[in-house]
């Protein structure tokens, strides 16, 4: 009997609206994309029928699911050593979801599943920013604030497959109120694009004199692009809401390197787009806080995967990787 | 010829004021143990000379040099991957100290050097509270705050070997000046012994009518030690201290947790010998700050180990650990 060379799996992305698949060659190239939506499926078993529809043509593309070796899944709240999603807040299904036994049962295929930002960090060590390096931290910046950990050449999962929520580290203690966790003070609410928003709808409140191109925008239409927009264009209170959101976003990547003295920082998503605007003052009060021994040393970049890519590559590349494979 | 079998490792805990030793057998039972001072020789290779002069009687106790595996050794600002004392604020020499290579030089055997906070949680990892666990942080409380952390059952060097300077963390930006780093709200100006003194100089200070069993001492001569003294007799300003230093050290563990997800973190050093005065405060805050999908799972304890054995325990387990060692 001639053995079936596997050299072909699906990355799988969930998100809160859309969940994006891809299947993926050993070297990394995508050869088919694919999305459905997550939002509209209330009922996961309706999910999981849509997904595998959806998904078929790709294995046929190539062949057959013999051809497949297994399928990787990131997803927010996912747990690695459980293959479940715990209480995702922005995701249809409440409670303790087995996503990648139901995905596994269903494709007949080995799923291993890990959070979103894990994804994207394993993306980017094996196709991205980080390739060899064996220490790094990965910041998503979007809706939330997402991050995986690599040390030692490892993702850092803890002790319960957890770890790296560093999104929800209090670098303001008592201050802005996070309404999706109820923390104060925590990274998300000011470094998220939602918390980019938020600056900028504080700055034109508080200062209901002050001239600025942002006031072109009815203030509960603003979104954090529009910022970037008016940052471009000079726009001093725009560009007061970058200063800030670096600030913060500094202190805290400052705090991450005195835990796990990264070689790099890579940021990632929506709000990287501002390029040096973010940029700038996030390295400036990076280096103001960091401890002498780290200073001038720890790269802070953009990641070098397209967003869309980024998850599914990295969820794809657990499937290559992975302890839990046969 | 019949190869020696090397039963015996040295350990080494180079502290600002004395250096302490031990021969420690397979088992991790200290034979033997010294001391010399660190203070007094400004030239380090007196430093050396006088360290080998009182180890020697440690190895002429047990057998000879043949019977030792290696040194370990745990230093303040100790770099794993060169083996090097850099600026270490604390110690006599100045700028970047070779100091496993003169060690292993004068005595002939090979040695392992870590930071002290790295040794102490080596030792709680192979013989006191964190047996058994592949994920937790030592936090060390003494004149600083140091910290080692174990991920996937490995220490955390970073790319460079510092890692684990969680004292050095900003938990307050803004907050109080850090003189030996110029730091503003680090962990270890409020934490450390030092910051506990100063807590209760400060609520003394800015209460002038507010009595306290506190004022009977001087100011200038009030340690942490009296804080505890005080608060057990039910003093309320001394208790204030305890539940201000409890609230800081909380927010910072909770960021920990979001960052490694360990199962336990351990806290060692003199200002644990305040127990529950400490500990309740600090387990307050930690729980009130954490993501729910962390709460009530992350052990925190006190340290088993007496604290004398702790770094130098750590250190000798360098030599039965390491890659390093032939």
């Amino acid at each position: 009997m001639i053995e079936t060379i596997k050299q072909y799996a699906i990355g799988i992305d969930i998100g809160g609206t859309n969940t994006k698949f891809g299947l993926i060659d050993t070297r990394g190239e995508i050869l088919y994309r694919g999305a459905i939506s997550t939002k509209k499926h209330t009922d996961i078993s309706e999910f999981i029928n849509e997904l595998y529809d959806a998904v078929l043509p790709a294995i046929q593309s190539v062949g057959t699911i013999d051809d497949i070796k297994g399928i990787g899944v990131g997803a927010p709240n996912g747990n690695y050593y459980k293959g479940t999603i715990d209480f995702a807040p922005n995701l249809p299904w409440k409670g303790v979801v087995p996503m990648a036994k139901m995905i596994s049962d269903k494709f007949g295929l080995p799923t291993t599943l890990t959070n979103d930002a894990n994804a994207a960090a394993v993306g980017e060590m094996m196709y991205g920013a980080a390739r060899g390096m064996k220490d790094f931290i990965m910041i998503t910046l979007g809706t939330g604030v997402g991050s995986g950990i690599v040390a030692n050449g490892q993702l850092i999962y803890g002790h319960d497959g957890f770890a790296g929520e560093l999104g929800h580290n209090i670098i303001i203690p008592g201050g802005r109120y996070h309404p999706g966790t109820g923390a104060h003070g925590s990274l998300e609410s000011y470094a998220s694009a939602t918390g980019i928003r938020l600056t900028a709808v504080e700055l034109l409140s508080q200062n209901p004199t002050r001239a600025s191109l942002l006031r072109q925008y009815p203030l509960e239409d603003l979104e954090s692009s529009h910022v970037y927009e008016c940052a471009k264009q000079g726009d001093d209170l725009a560009n007061e809401v970058f200063q800030y959101t670096g600030k913060i976003l500094g202190i805290a990547l400052a705090n991450f390197i005195m835990f796990s003295s990264p070689e790099a920082i890579i940021l990632f998503g929506g709000p990287t787009k501002s390029g040096n605007l973010l940029l700038d003052p996030v390295q400036e009060s990076m280096e103001e806080h960091l401890l002498p021994v780290f200073k001038n040393k720890v790269k802070l970049i953009f990641s070098l995967l397209k967003e869309s890519d980024a998850a599914i590559l990295g969820a794809s590349a657990l499937v290559w990787d992975s302890k839990k494979m046969e």
